[in-house]
């Protein structure tokens, strides 16, 4: 009973999260044939949730999906869900998957359910406050790379995930916080939920392939260019990284978190740096912006 | 009501496939962090199920899963299940899955509740049979590559088919039955649901790595043997597939296939091998071997 551990939309119902289920056949699950997004709301309004309903939209059309819902229903829904759930600080999950073939024992993805759902929980920290405050500790994993841009496009949000998982057992294990993978000619790519920056020779850099290009990531480089920090996206080697002045990382569930420490180096004297200090003030600073946020109103929901 | 279309095994209770869920946050699903095997059902007993019981508590181990249910509890399920559902041919999955964690918010996999269920659905064929039968055509995937064993161990049989799904796109959009992915290094891997063999100046061949170690291509590998056919696994080029004198795949769901053409190339005068043949009669013939199968006893369902 109740919203207070989150809610979902299902085949148009409002409904608690612990009922929000998906079949065991469906392919989103058994092929993970699927795509999402994520927007978060913070003090009651969505933070920029027309950059993420874009990216979200282009994802579907890379995997061919086609959902009933529109643009303007997917906004409407979550708008609805989230004022249901009368979470004020909130992860707000749409989902659009595969489904199953319309008819039973083909194999054809061309021919199946596609559908959407959505679900919203309590604001997710990928790297938890505590932790943000001291600076997170992280291990370039050495076990295994990241997944090829030529196996799995990236830049479509998803959830193959166990190569992160892989080097997030690896991280954990070792005492660190988190994880940052390399690709197969040894460059940063990102970590389990967040893309990274480096502070290299008074630059602002960030890898500019090879992940997710994230919404935050997005707003990290438009906070530099406010700022009048120098700032690029280009290749960075595991050396460039291991050898930053500071290191920080960019996620929507949690926006950027300072970097104290990458394998056995310790950055700036083990406290978080000066330049991610301003891009993380400017960064909430910004959720006040009427121009970057949508008020949820909680007194209609339906 | 009833079993007719499958039935699942979730939490202690045997349920009509339709009503089998796992929930929206569950990690199994929003990080793929789950691992799975198949075993099939052929005339009212399963084939060979002690090697797929092998594999799949395997793979539980390399994922660092660890679910409450023994070996024999998981036979016992799958024998009680298959007997409720009534289905004499089927294709009978079992599952491990990260689930969601112990402490909610926490982003740890060492610490969520890990949790195993099973479903039964009337026997899939990977390859329709009306294609068996005039042989499969195969289009070798261009667009994208599998995703290396460096990311992903691909003998932990998995859900991360996004490259699987969009090779089969391609294959498809182009008017062909299925796809077959290469390696970063141009090796011939295996297609979405099954393994590839190819006849190559008289010797059975089959790759050697980068792909599952499929319980089929096993039993194809000791078929050869009992027929005192040469047998390798090796390394094998896109060319020398291409310029086979035979070719065919092995699954679990269809056994052995024969394959008539590779991209452009016809083999055979389009009609389906001897080797393939003499390979596919025995693999048929073997399910009435007593030392392989494992009779289900529909009289005493639970």
């Amino acid at each position: 009973m109740g919203f207070s551990n989150g809610a979902a939309w299902m085949e148009g119902q409002i409904i608690p999260i612990k009922d929000a289920k998906i079949s065991v056949i469906d392919w989103g699950l058994t092929r993970s044939d699927i795509t999402y997004d994520v927007v978060h709301v913070w003090d009651g309004a969505f933070f920029r949730i027309d950059g993420y309903l874009d990216r979200f939209q282009a994802s579907i059309a890379k995997l061919r999906l086609e959902i009933p819902q529109s643009r303007a229903d997917i906004k409407h829904i979550l708008h609805d869900m989230v004022a249901a759930s009368g979470l004020t600080s909130a992860y707000v999950s749409m989902v659009a998957s595969r489904g199953t073939p319309i008819i039973p024992g083909t194999r054809d993805p061309r021919a199946c359910n596609n559908h959407f759902y959505a679900w919203v929980v309590p604001f997710v920290w990928v790297i938890p406050s505590e932790v943000a405050m001291r600076g997170a500790h992280i291990l370039l994993a050495g076990g295994n790379t990241r997944i090829s841009p030529q196996s799995i496009d990236p830049t479509v949000k998803n959830y193959h995930w166990g190569d992160m998982t892989n080097a997030l057992f690896e991280a954990l294990d070792a005492g660190y916080d988190t994880t940052v993978l390399l690709d197969d000619h040894g460059h940063v790519t990102e970590g389990p939920g967040f893309n990274v920056f480096a502070v290299i020779d008074g630059t602002v850099v960030t890898p500019k392939s090879g992940m997710l290009m994230g919404i935050t990531r997005q707003t990290v480089l438009e906070i530099c260019a406010e700022l009048d920090l120098p700032h690029e996206a280009r290749d960075v080697s595991a050396d460039e990284f291991l050898q930053a002045d500071e290191v920080f990382t960019a996620t929507t569930a949690g926006g950027p978190v300072p970097v104290t420490r990458v394998n056995g180096r310790i950055l700036g004297n083990d406290a978080p740096g000066p330049i991610a200090a301003s891009v993380i003030q400017t960064y909430w600073d910004w959720h006040k912006r009427p121009d970057l946020i949508n008020p949820i109103n909680y007194g209609k929901a339906s």
